[in-house]
This record gives C-alpha cells, sequence and structure tokens, in this order.
C-alpha cells in the first residue's frame, strides 16, 4: 500500500477510534504537519468519511483548529451477534455507535445453519431497508460461538449449536444479498478486539479476553494482535483440561475443560436449575449467592476455584497486561474474584502476574456485537478510498 | 533506520542464516536487483564481515554469479549456556558454526551468582584469549535456566538453582571485561529461537519449544516473534497447573504444575533414583524403559501423560504448526510418544491439532547454546556497520 493509502487510512483510523478530533491533534498523533492533515481530510471529506465541523468553543487565542468528526449517521456496517441464548442485528455508524438494534431470543435446540441464518438476514435486512436514504453500508461483521476458519466465514467446529463446517459467512451473505461479504470472526476474538479498542483493555495491547456464554470463549491479543497461530484456531481457553481427574463432560467430548468447569451447565446444575439456560438463568443464580442463598453460594465458589486456575495458566504463558472478563463471567468474577485471587496467588509466577490487571468487561453483553461491528469496518479503515463506497450509496 | 542500514542487516541476516549465497540468489531473495546486491556486498566486504569467492563449479553459461560467505573464522561471539547440570561456554562465528567449546559439570549445590559468574567468566575469557589475531568479538549471549529481565539480563527467579533478583548479565560482563554487555536470554525462549532459525522448527513460525531440564522451560514464537508479554516474562509453560488433586510439589512452592509431574525429579524419584540427578541420569531411565525395565517403563508412560496433558492445552491456545521436543524432552517424547498422543488426541480441538507437528529438538543438547549465540549476534545482524567492530579487532 502507498504511503499515502496508509495515512488516509490511519486518520480514518483514529476518528474512528478516538471520535471527533481537531485537524492540531490529529497532525500531533499522526506526527505529520497540518497541511498534510488538511490535505488528507478533504479527500476523505469528498468521499463522505468525515466531516469538518468548528469546534464549539475556540481555544485560546488564533484562528481555532477545526474538528474532524467520523460521518457516523452515513457510513455503517452491520453487525451480528449469534450468542447462545439471543441473535442481535445492529446498525452501527463509524465511531463506532450503535444506530439501530434488533434482538431475538434464540430456541434452545432445533438451531441449524438455515433457521440461524434465515433470522440472521430478516434482522439484517430490516436494518438495511429502514437505513436512511443517503447512508451506505460499509461492511458487514459476525461473532459466532465458534471456530471461525478466516477467509471465507466457515464455522468449522462450534460445539454450543452442534455446527461442524457450515458454511455460515457465504450463506448468511447470500441470503442479506446486500453485495457484500460477511467478515466472520469468533465470538471471543472479536470481544478481546472491541475491548482493546473501546473498553477495559484500551492500552494494553497485550490482553486477554474471556467470555462466558454457555461455553467459555478466550480471545487473546499478543502485542495488539490477535494470536492467530497456524491457522486461526488458537485461543481455545475453554478446552484448556484443567480437572483430569473426573472432570465433568464436555461439550467437545473430553472431560475436565475448563469451560465444563466454569461454563453456565456447571452453574446451573450445581443449583439445581439444569432446565433452565441463558445469561439471565446464570445471572440469577449471581444475585441468588451475593442475596446469602448457600447452594448457589457455593456453586460461584466452586466456578471460582475452577476459574482462578484457568487464569493463573494464562498468566504464565501470557504475562498479560489485562485480563477482561465478559459475558456472564463478568458477574460471576465480580462474585468470585477471591476463589480467582486466591488461585492466581497460588499457581501464577510473581513475576508474570506483578503487572496483570484482572477488569470486568467495559462494553458487558455488547462486547461481542461491537467486535463484530469493528470486524465489518476493517476493509474500509485499511483502504478508505478503495472504491468500496463509490457505488453503494442508496 | 534508514533503507539502506535495513537491506544491510537482510543481506547479512540472509547469508548468516544460510550460509554462504550467490549473488544472484541474494538478489531474488531480497527482490533487488543485482548492482544493489554489489553495493551492499562492498561495504559488508570493507567491514569484514563477509567476502566474496568463486563459486566451486559455474553453473551453465555465462559468467558465475560470485558467493557472498560470511567471515565465520573472523567474527565471532561468545556464548554461554546455565543448565542445571553444566556450565558451556563457546566461540560461536558468524554463520552459526561452533569454533571453539569449553563445559564443565556444575555442582548440584552451592550455586550462587558469584560461583556461576566466576566459573564461565573463567571459561570466556579462556576462548577469548585462545582466539585467532585479526578475529572480533561482535557480542555476548547467555541462555539461563529462569526468568530473566529483558534489557539488563537481571534473573528475576530461577528456581531450579534459587535465583531472585540476581544481576547475572551486568555481572557476568563485568567479570568477562570484555567490554560487551551480555545478551541474556531464558533458555527455552532461545532454545525456540535456534529451533526456528537452524534447527526442527525452520519455517514454522508459529512454535513451541519444550525444554526439559530439572524442570520443563517454554519457549514460543507467535508470527516468527517470541511471546514476550507485558514485560518478557510469559511461556510459563512449566507452571501450567495440570494436576490441581494433590499433585507433586513444585520448586516454584505450588503443586501438580507441568514441571513437577514430567521434570527430572518426577522421573527419577518414580524409579528410586532421588539421589541422582543430570540429563544422563535422565536418559538411562529412558534406555532402561526401552530395554524392557518395568519400573522405568512406567515411570516414562506416566510422565508421558501429564506432558500430552499439557501439550493439549499448548495445541489448544496456539494452534502451533510445530511443537519441538529439547532437552532431556527429546528422548522422553521419543519414548514416550503414544502416551502424548493419545492426550493429544483427547484433550485438544481438532481443528486446533489438524495441521500441528511433533518433532524431536534439531539442534540437540545444543539448542541453548545456539540460541545464546543468536542473542550474541543479534546486535549486529541488526545494524551491521553501526560501528560495533570497528575497534574491537584484537
Amino acid at each position: 500500500m502507498s504511503k499515502h493509502r496508509a495515512s488516509l487510512s490511519t486518520l480514518l483510523r483514529h476518528v474512528h477510534v478516538s471520535g471527533p478530533l481537531s485537524r492540531a491533534a490529529l497532525a500531533e498523533r499522526m506526527d505529520v504537519n497540518r497541511s498534510t492533515i488538511l490535505a488528507l481530510t478533504s479527500e476523505l471529506v469528498a468521499a463522505g468519511l468525515v466531516r469538518e465541523e468548528n469546534p464549539a468553543a475556540p481555544a485560546g487565542a488564533g484562528r481555532p483548529s477545526l474538528v474532524v468528526r467520523p460521518e457516523t449517521e452515513r457510513v455503517f456496517v452491520l453487525a451480528f451477534d449469534v450468542a447462545v441464548d439471543r441473535l442481535v442485528a445492529a446498525r452501527v455508524g463509524l465511531g463506532g455507535t450503535v444506530l439501530d438494534r434488533r434482538e431475538t431470543t434464540r430456541p434452545r435446540t432445533g438451531v441449524d445453519l438455515d433457521a440461524v441464518v434465515s433470522n440472521l438476514a430478516a434482522l439484517g435486512r430490516e436494518l438495511h431497508d429502514a437505513a436512511p436514504p443517503g447512508t451506505v453500508c460499509a461492511g458487514i461483521g459476525a461473532s459466532y460461538c465458534g471456530m471461525i476458519r478466516p477467509g471465507d466465514g466457515m464455522v468449522r467446529y462450534g460445539p454450543e449449536l452442534g455446527w461442524v463446517d457450515q458454511a455460515f459467512g457465504t450463506e448468511l451473505a447470500a441470503a442479506l444479498g446486500v453485495g457484500l461479504p460477511v467478515a466472520v470472526g469468533n465470538e471471543a476474538h472479536l470481544g478481546a478486539h472491541a475491548e482493546f479498542v473501546r473498553g477495559a483493555g484500551i492500552g494494553s495491547p497485550d490482553l486477554i479476553y474471556l467470555h462466558g456464554d454457555v461455553g467459555v470463549g478466550g480471545g487473546i491479543l499478543v502485542g495488539g494482535t490477535l494470536l492467530g497461530g497456524e491457522s486461526g484456531y488458537g485461543c481455545e481457553v475453554g478446552h484448556m483440561l484443567v480437572n483430569p481427574h473426573g472432570g465433568r463432560e464436555c461439550l467437545c467430548g473430553s472431560r475436565g475443560c475448563l469451560e465444563a468447569e466454569t461454563g453456565e451447565y456447571a452453574l446451573l446444575e450445581a443449583v439445581g436449575r439444569g432446565d433452565e439456560f441463558g445469561r439471565e438463568a446464570v445471572r440469577s443464580v449471581v444475585r441468588a449467592a451475593a442475596a446469602g442463598d448457600p447452594a448457589a453460594a457455593a456453586a460461584v465458589a466452586s466456578i471460582g476455584d475452577w476459574l482462578g486456575i484457568g487464569v493463573a495458566n494464562l498468566i504464565n504463558l501470557f504475562n498479560p497486561g489485562v485480563v477482561v472478563f465478559g459475558g456472564t463471567l463478568r458477574e460471576l468474577y465480580a462474585a468470585a474474584a477471591p476463589q480467582v485471587g486466591a488461585r492466581i496467588a497460588q499457581h501464577s509466577m510473581r513475576v508474570s502476574r506483578e503487572r496483570a490487571r484482572l477488569l470486568p468487561s467495559g462494553l458487558g453483553d455488547d462486547a461481542t456485537l461491537i467486535g463484530a461491528a469493528e470486524k465489518g469496518f476493517a476493509a474500509l479503515l485499511s483502504d478508505p478510498l478503495g472504491g468500496l463506497l463509490v457505488d453503494r450509496t442508496f
């Protein structure tokens, strides 16, 4: 890519991530002079990606520096989130604002590819059709609770929904019929990126995001980049074996995996509510524990114990700056912090943990959805004038 | 760094790693024309880092392309390896050839900083003084079996030798008195790099190196770069908790760590030889198992079981292209491959393991020493004409 295109990309990324910035601030961040910023901004204004405005109040003497603002209302992506207990679709504007959203509960069974795709496509088309005239869809991103093949969004393995080698990305793109591909990512990978860009992990490029749904997903950033591995199938934190002696059965076919010991089924069965499912059921157990219910408190503490072992192992391996607890682990971690902390102190190297902060998700239940939106914006952000938008305004 | 300096670095790195290469081959690898190669080579020849020679046999018609060869005999580093049962020092030439070497067994106890440093410095000075006239020491690298602070080579934690916050790098540099700093790295980190550059992991940038000594060290490359984490203290594979119920005591103070279950003490105690130590003792147990000794075979199989759990967890987390077994794990893995393989099949995701190869170290017991040499060469390779060599020829 030419230096000029790289600079356009950098500028657009700055206002997408940080919101409106003065030309002066951009010049400082990008270490270029103001005339360069002026030239770059003019091109992005012409493309309809940013606009320039006078600042709210002039700062000090001299001519105030114009503020560059992303065209949030005009340029959007469609973002989808396939979680275990719900399907979400949203229209998210450049800059990361959720402009419109649809949500539906997902049935516990009967969730094959066709059903999920047709549900999502209906929500997506509703959002797309409701978009005001003159707006433009710049990309589509989707979050899925399983292992995703980079490139085409094939679900290689999704034990929670029982999917193996299902062409989710291409099928959803076809069903939407918007003429854009769907960039699919694993929910926890996307959550990790979202927390790094806009959540609890800002400024921490060595970040571990743990996502509690039915299972436990992991997204691990190493130096700001998602740990991909040989083919994109790393970060499978949930299937780390933590209990080799008589551990609970896992959906993956093994026993004693971290997610078998800490996931939704472990918690709900421990309190005799194995017939329920979903994030609200988990949260009601956490609330019961806080209210003094002994069975609930014991279940939460036991899960904290296993979770702490998992986190200790991750600290030893990754020496993270931050570990972010998302999905239902957000509340579970808050309730079981003493157990988690004790296990970390016992099983991780002092030197590896001394700078690690443990934090709840900053984006809450929307971390994966926001991550999907970021995935949808990726092509535009890396090449803002790549022609993507020219013929797409409607 | 200027583009020119970067090109000098790239060229020198090619001949350092691959050995003699024709100008034509360099031009192709670096995607530049031959006159650029000529200019770069001339500068490196003038600096005494490479020389040009006629090829052994002319290849085809036309004038043969001159071969660029690293000045292996002239430019060397000192490399040190502090292992649990031995101290090694070597003079290693540009291109990676061990030119001269000294080795001494290390006593099991009484191994404080002063003793180790004075032993190593004596070996190093011997090597340095024995170097022929006209040769030049370009750097010093050292491998240590513990957690190393990047920058100054402080040993933050070395449970095998009982070291906490010992200024190993600066003390060794002072004791050597060569006027160069000592670049220190963790043994398994350095082994990982060495196996990637010159050993079993060539071409596999997503590599896990497991090093068996008294403990189990890990070096993990993600996209060709060592996993550093927030402060350089990741990759602590040996202290991954694998046996939470009544696991063996570990030197780190915890129980059930991977190295407690698979390290030297576990093996030797299982066969009633807890009073011995060192790599030869481990290897004699492996040989006894192969020869049909039932106690030895059971001990090896049990260790293979735990090792397999550890490797399965690493495969889930890192989706590696290759897992390399080094140090005493080289022989232990070879003897316990069925157990290791069974655990991997049981506890790792098929999608994560489908492209992972399990291989014995290609460099054997010298992996960590070669890694130390590479660490010693790093400054020269990244800036070949940085002035390092000018005043150092002796």
